[in-house]
């Protein structure tokens, strides 16, 4: 059983939600399960205004964080979980079954760590753009003829299982992204290096305009697969910064 | 992983659900999870009319069955299983935390029995009356400050659990409710031999008016606690018949 500072350490991001109820949902789901920290991202304001105002709102609705964007939301992050179906497209990063998902959260946030669930908006879910800014991607075991759920279950699905195993056995499944043995780097660090490393690419010539969104897309799925630590990030962004200069500065 | 013709012998009971919207997100969670069989005790007419008849409703939700009563929709199962918050009531059945339920649903089932899971309405949940019908409570391990789920999303979690779960290790926890070594009697056969049995009290003079009601759900309690086979229920029910006989004919 996760004990409470194990569920301080974990933050519930809702991207762009669009139907109050929903949202009211998620966070009764949060305080059924005993999870404080919400953050939402970019609401559609006059929902949000809306699910905050309802009666009976949870106080952890009325103190939840906007952001503006998912990277912001998650620049304290050391290990970022996005959610989502994963019939229709093909995942660039490791893909945990929710069944095996506990113990791997568990470890991140007992060495320190911050764990964010991430859940997409409604009717489209994450973007291939969001899933570039998480380290695992966990999918819930739905059907295929039915894999989409609805936002406020699936996030009750996702917190009883972290609430309730410690050391779950999940047969017949192998559990992929084991833990790395350090602290990720938190996402503003790799989100730095990312924009850092894009611009000595360009810079470079590497990388002409036409692919630009897709070479700083790579960076990012790269990034997070390589599990760099804090000491690591500073590192590579010491080099980069120093190649861009050397570019943006030739010697004569 | 629960077979599909595990699935099918796991029927979903809600009673005298008031939301259409949590008429729906129950369906949903069953389609998600490939559950079928829904059974609908007392609806409100209007509400599960609008329920039924939504856009993208599943297909499970139109085949759904009506009961007027809990015991006519239990009346096939050889386990049913109530849900709700056991906060606030002392329980006369065993209790089974929801991740130690699947072995039990499994067993159940892998014998040829038929398993009701059962959902209260949302205001109020299950009645006492209601859990006399029931032989286990099954509890969600949600916190003591907000321990009511939404009713969509009990049952997401609840199938979530049945569908993911095979033998699942629950540390610190005793498993109540374990297995009886034969199949449960149907709650037809209980509820018939309670009712000879209400009779042969009221008959006998044991059981006074006043005290009639209070007996009669004592009854029902006592004999799911006792797990009848279907056997054990008519040689019982010979027994009761039979003294209600003579009471009711005196020899001279």
């Amino acid at each position: 059983m996760l004990t409470q500072s194990d569920r301080d350490g974990i933050d519930v991001v809702l991207v762009s939600p669009r139907n109050p109820l929903n949202i009211g949902a998620a966070a009764r789901a949060m305080a059924n399960f005993g999870f404080a920290r919400l953050t939402v991202v970019a609401p559609f304001a006059e929902h949000w205004r809306e699910a905050r105002s309802a009666i009976g709102a949870p106080e952890l609705l009325r103190s939840a964080k906007e952001s503006l964007t998912l990277t912001e939301a998650l620049a304290g992050s050391t290990l970022a979980v996005g959610t989502g179906s994963i019939a229709t497209r093909k995942p660039e990063q490791p893909v945990v079954p929710l069944p095996a998902l506990a113990p791997r959260v568990e470890a991140e946030v007992d060495r320190g760590g911050r764990v964010a669930l991430v859940f997409g908006p409604e009717k489209r879910g994450l973007t291939r753009e969001d899933f570039s800014r998480c380290h695992i991607l966990v999918e819930i075991p739905t059907r295929a003829e039915q894999p989409s759920m609805n936002l406020g279950q699936a996030v009750a699905v996702c917190l009883y299982e972290l609430a309730t195993r410690i050391h779950p056995v999940y047969e017949g499944q192998t559990v992929l992204g084991s833990d790395p043995p350090h602290l990720n780097a938190p996402a503003a660090a790799l989100d730095l290096l990312a924009e850092v490393i894009g611009q000595t690419l360009t810079a470079s010539g590497y990388s002409p305009e036409p692919m630009a969104a897709t070479n700083r897309h790579d960076i990012q799925v790269l990034l997070r697969r390589l599990s760099l630590d804090s000491a690591d990030a500073r590192r590579v962004l010491g080099v980069f910064r120093r190649i861009l200069y050397r570019l943006q500065h030739p010697r004569r």
